[in-house]
């Protein structure tokens, strides 16, 4: 197989001139927003990229507006090298890896460039991300009002926030045509595509299938931060998942017991449910009884890991 | 003098659709964001425009997500047949005018398209917008959270959030390399200007000077309310601005006692102040001493118009 190298790109003004010119010259470009320590689900995105245009960039950046200073930042895992390997062996490659040091070095906080004397955390009012931590002087968020509440928003209450702004910025320096999220992070792709609805982006944003293991556990990147003992426990949750599916698709649609299975299972395993919900497929609000499509969502501890999994019910 | 025609466009695709066809043909696009019920300083921005780019946008909106409903939306002033006349007689004219009927027409509270039970009144928390308030679904706002707070943000809590939100919507439809806003609303324009440096929108936004009537009250869609005793007590704010910067530049950087200067003539000639501020350029943080370039802002009453105006002190 031949293997294609992907051109690296660091700064904002070139991987803009990057898509100008390939756009000028007639091709279509997808985007597909990374943190790095690509995996196969990350490939997935890539292989649904493919199929929607002629140019496939992959940007991998490790945001600190979407972290808390309590969360994982710090640890988040990294391999640029290896990630590179991974994106040369896919078929039809990837044209170029947007790899930028720091997204928002324009100064800090006060005016551009200089500093101030204002604290920012105090006017944050408890919702601070590791970047106004750090001091810089990035004001401007972008905020899905309405699907931003539930779920992941309760216990991280900076994230989709960050996300949201990130993926701004990262639509506004690559100008992709398509856009593909993972539906693993369903609440995200749900949040990203009401976004490019409201603020009009001429971006057609794709939700790609979740990927999982042999074994069914979801594939992510704090996976490697499972122990094997903890991972074997983490199953708990596609598998009372595929149960709390399957038991709806069969006719069970009262939402207090399906969702009971799955604490159940996952809190008899030894996880610490996060959130465990039903909810539409599209607004994301909870319902009591099934009618119309809807997705079932965990967020789950197991040791110092949290995970996400969910599953469409199109019952 | 020849009139030049500007191509009416009323659908955000078809708007794109246009800018693209034109930036293929190796055009610059600059646009003009408004309310309508044109103005010499709409005008002017005009002017400041063509020095940027080959082909000029002016978008006319009344833009419902920036009002709150007690403020005056329903009242506010239009005329698109006189302002397309007025827009015709521009020096070297205009190539379009975007004037599209509604830009959040995308379903209503809750899924896209579908209604919901949830009244977004409670979660909104008295931020409510008349976009809120008509059962709209729209719900991504766009935030520059330290610069929308002060002045303006204060009286006007749904403003500056309004205002970034459609000027993200008007960047994103048209896709212009320049656009220009009036410095009459100071405020706004650091806003944007910062919006576009935080999102890494491939825009350059350029302030543009106001522009007074010959009395020297600075021009306002809005003054068309004062009756001709309550223009005449406006003329207050302007005259005690200049006499405030004439005073600052002769050396006196006290602010408090500028402040009063000002603040004491408008409320003698039977206007309230809103706000009356000496505050940094760019971080629009209040000074107690001039010592950096400042601009003084004041808005103010008279009868039921409010009124804006300011003044650069580059002592």
């Amino acid at each position: 197989m031949e293997l294609k190298e992907a051109e690296i790109i660091r700064d904002k003004d070139e991987m803009r001139r990057w898509s100008r010119r390939m756009r000028s010259q007639g091709k279509t470009i997808g985007l597909v927003p990374t943190m790095g320590y690509l995996h196969q689900g990350h490939i997935s995105l890539i292989k649904e990229a493919h199929k929607h245009t002629d140019l496939i960039v992959v940007s991998i950046y490790v945001n600190p507006g979407q972290f808390a200073p309590s969360e994982d930042l710090s640890t988040y895992p990294s391999d640029f090298h290896g990630d590179l390997q991974k994106l040369m062996a896919v078929p039809g490659g990837v044209d170029a890896v947007f790899h930028p040091h720091n997204l928002y070095d324009y100064g800090s906080v006060g005016g551009g460039g200089r500093s101030g004397d204002c604290d920012v955390r105090e006017e944050g009012k408890g919702v601070i991300s590791c970047l106004e931590e750090r001091g810089f002087g990035h004001e401007t968020w972008v905020k899905v009002e309405r699907l931003e509440k539930s779920m992941c928003g309760k216990s991280r209450p900076v994230f989709f926030r960050g996300v949201a702004t990130v993926v701004s910025k990262l639509f506004n320096i690559v100008e992709p045509d398509v856009a593909v999220f993972g539906k693993k992070d369903y609440q995200q792709w749900r949040i990203i595509s009401r976004m490019v609805r409201d603020l009009d982006f001429a971006i057609k944003v794709i939700g790609s299938e979740i990927v999982r293991d042999a074994d069914g556990l979801a594939m992510s990147s704090r996976n490697v931060h499972l122990s094997p003992e903890e991972r074997e426990k983490a199953l708990s949750i596609n598998r009372s998942l595929s149960r709390a599916k399957f038991a709806a698709e069969k006719g069970q649609n009262n939402c207090r017991e399906l969702r009971d299975l799955v604490i159940q299972a996952i809190e008899e395993a030894g996880g610490r449910i996060d959130y465990a919900e039903i909810v539409e497929q599209e607004s994301l609000e909870a319902v009591e009884e099934i009618r119309n499509p809807v997705v079932f969502c965990v967020a789950a501890w197991f040791g110092k890991v949290r995970l996400l999994d969910n599953m469409e019910i199109n019952a």
